[in-house]
């Protein structure tokens, strides 16, 4: 099981953060689209499976301890977050108050996304 | 324990992926340098106390589960990796052979790093 960073191809955008294994990465190779293992639901997971909102992979990297993915992607609606959010690293710290804080706009509201 | 994405700012570049415990992600807001946790030497680990190749955090974010922080990092010496490259997500998968090719240039050979 490894960890797999997806990134936007172009702006470079972190999107989100999940887990693969082997299958998943084959299946990930064959398909041309994000599979994941969901360790919550101990299954193979087609990102979109459900919200449409695949991803096509253009680039798979591969880190220097060879142990973590990443992938460069182009995310269908232009939103990866099941929140309805273009990313899921949506929210940030403010030093200030000591707090975290969204700062990304909800680009459909998950009722809409999960019919 | 949790997953920590490295960004480096402006370019977007995803540079490395690294660990955090509670104590760690104090110690780079207070010190505003990225300090991970090794998973390896089992202790706090600030980024660059041996290469000089410290990051220095702009922003820290969160991702909607709360489990994952993305640093956006400006890199001392532009190299993050111990292999001397910029990123440690210098391989690159070729589907005609089928396999991980390093396609990111050495720019400091790790010899001249780790004196």
């Amino acid at each position: 099981m490894v960890p797999v960073i997806a990134q936007e191809l172009g702006s470079n955008d972190v999107l989100m953060f999940a887990w693969m294994n082997r299958d998943a990465l084959a299946k990930t190779v064959a398909l041309g689209e994000a599979v994941y293992w969901s360790r919550s639901r101990k299954k193979l997971w087609h990102k979109g499976e459900e919200s449409g909102h695949v991803q096509k992979v253009h680039e798979i990297r591969l880190d220097c301890d060879e142990d973590v993915v990443l992938l460069k992607v182009t995310q269908a609606g232009d939103i990866a977050c099941h929140t309805g959010r273009h990313s899921c690293f949506f929210q940030k710290y403010e030093s200030d108050s000591k707090s975290w804080e969204a700062v990304e706009p909800v680009l459909k509201e998950p009722d809409e996304i999960y019919k």
